[in-house]
């Protein structure tokens, strides 16, 4: 291109947009920003030219002297951001002639970001809650427009922005934040669509949304910068409406049978949820009340009792929930302390018990995008399966109940201090080794600890396929107390409480049916899937990363894979909660999936009994389903 | 066209709605509805094709023994409406082969009404909520589909209504509402787009709005029947906010001088509202649940107000109101106690007072459709004021006071038994004779005798143009009593109370700031406007249906115009507000005519103070404004 048309006929002159090619011809002296948006050109801006953020630094490639001036302002800017030489802004510079413009990484609206837990996935950029600048003119006399219709009007010539509504309580302080705060305020738009705050001044640059993912038995709270998909805090706390019930069935039963139960469960909930958003504000060192998006992943029941619907009808044939797609309410609505105008999405549930949380752990581990045949087991109190691939998807759930989770073991414990994480068990002298969380004296076992203690249990002979101990071994670990079998892992000398560390008879037992349930739906997926093999094994939940996977398949908690294609990808549910918050595009996405997963209800499957009793056994009953069993316990 | 082919070629059969002559080709077995849905012709069905409602009744013309026979379901809901012959239900009727429709007025969608309240106009019936009846299927388990989802199938199968979202609050009671009617169940349906209510059985026919206009001083509410138009109820009362001050700038310096006094002020206004709504749906025997859209009007200190915005900046320079647009907010938010996933929709103010009040004054009475120059007075304690025709609108507001309604006046009164409302004077003998409603005996003077009373004593020469008293008639009527000057308009032996009822000099100096006000106010926006003279003149408000014409242009409350060409239109703010919960096409035109007018403010206008000074006069300092007074008087 050359440069030479400074004033082309009609006084039009062309631009081009690096790397994308994207082109156009305008009038002499209009800005990059303009052209940029009118052919398509996403540059990012917030400060809607007030030569305030910065965000839209364009390197100038070819025609730098067909620019207008570099003002004072623009200088200061360019130089606090640490722009290099040929940078401009695009939202102030005016071109008069050819110009060939380059914009960066980094001045791109949509921005990829890589979230990296367990789980690796590029996700755009797109939250709903975006947040502009204004600087209104000040009404008088002669110009006497409503304040609403006053940023309306700023909205439009500012960012292109039309037809957009306002909260009413937002629409009720307007009036007062605009004078008290000079004109210059900054909005926070929803969706495109609404006006869910306003505040004072230039705060465009911190937009904050928090993710939930709300466990029967835990609940995390992700506070997530919007504008960068960082992760600024997480707390985390018991759900507290353990008091009522430690599994989703008791506390429906307790919201049918008490008058007022479903109430109370939910103000547990909602209070709770309060106090992590205080809690994670408070690390990040921000006020709750400039979060401006929540987004919520559950189980079906937890779904239901934190959006207050009876969720009684979930709990009975044919188990039909309230709704299936996602839904935004009004976080005042629920009694949640965040902007006042704000929205809660609460995301799609799929079916039975397979809930928003289980579409959150799919839009976060992608099966349905692949060709290989993919099982991913969510590991919780209530346990979801999903079997599939590009062409197929289908989900069941099984109501594995805590004990993976260190509950209703004798000595089973949350992950904290002192907790057994890892246990090696010699098959020659039944010795046992071990790990503790935080290398202190053991207090008791965590999840994996007992994952590793019954691997290692079956492993070196001290209990049977069918999960009986045999107490023929010579050892003094292997004994009997009250009539009931029992494994010393750690003499009451080596512990910080004073008495022996075991696995008993009865823990051997849950763990059975905690894995047996898990078992049995993994392999009637596969059976309705036609499948005889997995191709790979995705383990997700809280403790999924910490689980020792030779253990899982030792114990058959996953079908027979390699070793190499077992994945553990942690709270991948919170994950999806987080690409939730930070991509509209994976809401949509997760609406379309959480209908598209086909769902087996195991509860009334004619084969559940059946499987569920054959995969109590260690790894199963059926030799069939772990051919390679013997080298895979040999690997050890 | 032949009715002979009963299979045409494929299949196909052709059908011809009439009187429209719509036609398409269909395969045959298509119903009716089916059929008139896809070429754009508007049958009404509010039961879906469950053969409930039979509002769908059509006319066939030609090709009778082409169409499916009639069932007996059909035949009894026929023979209920007492259908004439060749009459068929549009939703069950198949056609097999060619046939003639005709649809008959009743069974068009979007029927005309005429509504006749001082004004005269035919509004199309499009309200915006709208009832659907729904026959789901009940849920099992092969079908499991969530309850919502459910519900948004049967909307499109039976309606075909799509995109709808549901109301937060009537999504947690849908499940239980579904259960309990046995799948029976009939959805609101706001603007096209938001289930606003769910009930249990059949209720598509109960379908009800209530259209409020709130005046400084009275507070009307008007139950009306979405599906006919029709006033099932009226309540009215006194701005109960009246215990904080009178008018409106009062009741605005309370809310800005108590830490408060919004809040006071609200609640007044809003428990006032829910008692209307209460006595209005107690009259028409329905529950106030039962209703389903609030349509609000009100000047735009009432207006703020009532929305709990911050009134202090409309009062102030430059008197910038919040917002002007229309705005719909949920009954909840607001506290009203209506359905409780419903809308109020408050409708738009144009600028400075003229408020909602006025935008519901020019839909229901459309000058800016007109050729003529109209000059609209809306009387009230704050007046508004338009001037206009289709080719430009201005407006103004004018503070006249209460006095024009009775209060601030020595005698004065309400309209009420008892009340003096009309006056004559014997200009010979200075005897007065008049009218009380009600025939009862004289209690005081409401707004129409006052008005009686100044033109009559002006005529008679009892008071002089610039409103001073006349002592020197030979009257036992006009004296002075502690030094002031009266006239007895009723002796204390003919009244109720037992002491005479007078008018007073102070009395006489109300009313001349009260029509100095509007008068000013009209002649100011004449000269704006640049015309002499206006073309008709139309009064409204809550008594300018008694206001004696005559008397009016006496005094000068109003323009010289012939007469005939003036028109009271009584409460024309209550009419535009029950047309606007009847038509959304006439809310929109409310938001186009509302940014259309052009507001003139009284209180900084250069030729106020003048205009002000000279329309005090009797009719008018200046004689050119009223060059055929004479003839005027002598009419009487």
């Amino acid at each position: 291109m050359e440069s030479t048309a400074r004033l082309s006929d009609g006084g039009q002159a062309r631009i081009v947009f690096q790397p994308e090619g994207k082109r156009g011809v305008f009038p002499v002296g209009t800005t990059i920003m303009d052209a940029a948006r009118e052919v398509g050109v996403d540059i990012e801006t917030i400060c809607g030219g007030k030569l305030t953020c910065g965000k839209c630094q364009v390197i100038i490639e070819g025609g730098m002297e067909n620019l207008s001036p570099v003002t004072e302002d623009e200088q200061r800017l360019l130089d606090k951001k640490k722009a290099g030489k040929n940078y401009r802004l695009a939202c102030v510079t005016k071109f008069y002639g050819d110009v060939v413009v380059y914009v960066p990484e980094e001045s791109r609206g949509g921005e990829q970001i890589i979230l990296k837990e367990g789980v690796e996935l590029s996700v755009e950029m797109d939250p709903a809650v975006k947040k502009y600048y204004l600087e209104l003119e000040k009404p008088h006399l002669k110009d006497d427009l409503g304040d609403f219709e006053r940023v309306l009007n700023a909205l439009k010539k500012d960012y292109g922005i039309e037809g957009v509504d306002i909260d009413y309580q937002v629409l009720r302080k307007m009036p007062d934040v605009l004078r008290d705060n000079d004109w210059k305020v900054t909005v926070s738009i929803w969706d495109d669509k609404e006006i869910v705050d306003i505040e004072g001044g230039y705060t465009a640059e911190e937009v904050y949304g928090l993710a939930v993912d709300i466990g029967t038995t835990t609940v995390v709270g992700y506070l997530t910068d919007l504008r960068t998909g960082e992760v600024l805090a997480v707390d985390s706390m018991m759900n507290p409406q353990v008091t009522y019930g430690e599994d989703v069935m008791s506390r429906i039963t307790f919201a049918m049978q008490e008058p007022d139960g479903l109430d109370k469960l939910n103000d547990k909930i909602i209070n709770g949820l309060n106090k992590i958003l205080e809690k994670a504000c408070q690390q990040a060192n921000i006020s709750p009340t400039k979060v401006s998006e929540v987004t919520i992943v559950g189980n079906t029941g937890m779904h239901h009792i934190f959006m207050k619907i009876n969720p009684k009808h979930i709990a009975m044939a044919p188990y039909v929930p309230a709704l299936h797609q996602s839904h935004d309410v009004k976080a005042r609505d629920l009694g949640l302390n965040i902007a006042e105008g704000s929205y809660v999405h609460v995301l799609p549930i799929e079916a039975g018990w397979v809930g928003a949380d289980n579409v959150a752990v799919l839009i976060a581990t992608e099966p349905y995008k692949q060709d290989e045949m993919q099982l991913i087991i969510d590991i919780g109190t209530n346990g979801e399966i999903v079997l599939g691939n590009k062409e197929r998807m289908m989900s069941c759930s099984a109501a594995a109940g805590p004990a993976l989770e260190g509950a209703h073991i004798k000595h089973g414990m949350r992950a904290a201090t002192g907790a057994i994480e890892k246990i090696r068990i010699d098959p020659e002298t039944y010795e046992s080794t071990y790990n503790t969380i935080g290398n202190a004296p053991p207090r008791g076992i965590c999840g994996s600890g007992i994952i590793d203690a019954v691997a290692e249990m079956f492993r070196a002979g001290i209990v049977k396929k069918n999960g009986r101990f045999n107490l023929d071994l010579d050892t003094p670990r292997v004994r009997e107390t009250d009539g009931i079998p029992e494994y010393v892992i750690a003499w009451a000398n080596e512990t910080s409480t004073g008495h022996d560390i075991v696995m008993t008879q009865k823990d051997i037992r849950e763990v059975q049916l905690a894995k047996g349930a898990m078992s049995a739906g993994a392999h009637i997926l596969m059976n309705e899937m036609g499948v005889d093999k997995v191709d790979r094994v995705i383990v997700a939940g809280a403790f999924g990363n910490y689980i020792d996977k030779l253990s899982a398949l030792i114990i058959g908690l996953v079908p027979e894979v390699p070793l190499d294609r077992i994945d553990s990808v942690g709270n991948a549910a919170g994950v999806g909660a987080r690409i939730a918050l930070i991509s509209r595009k994976k809401r949509k996405e997760a609406n379309e999936i959480a209908r598209r997963v086909e769902h087996i209800k195991l509860a009334v499957h004619p084969d559940f009994e059946k499987e569920f009793t054959r995969a109590m056994f260690f790894p199963h009953m059926e030799k069939k389903r772990y051919q390679n069993f013997d080298e895979i316990i040999r690997s050890r």
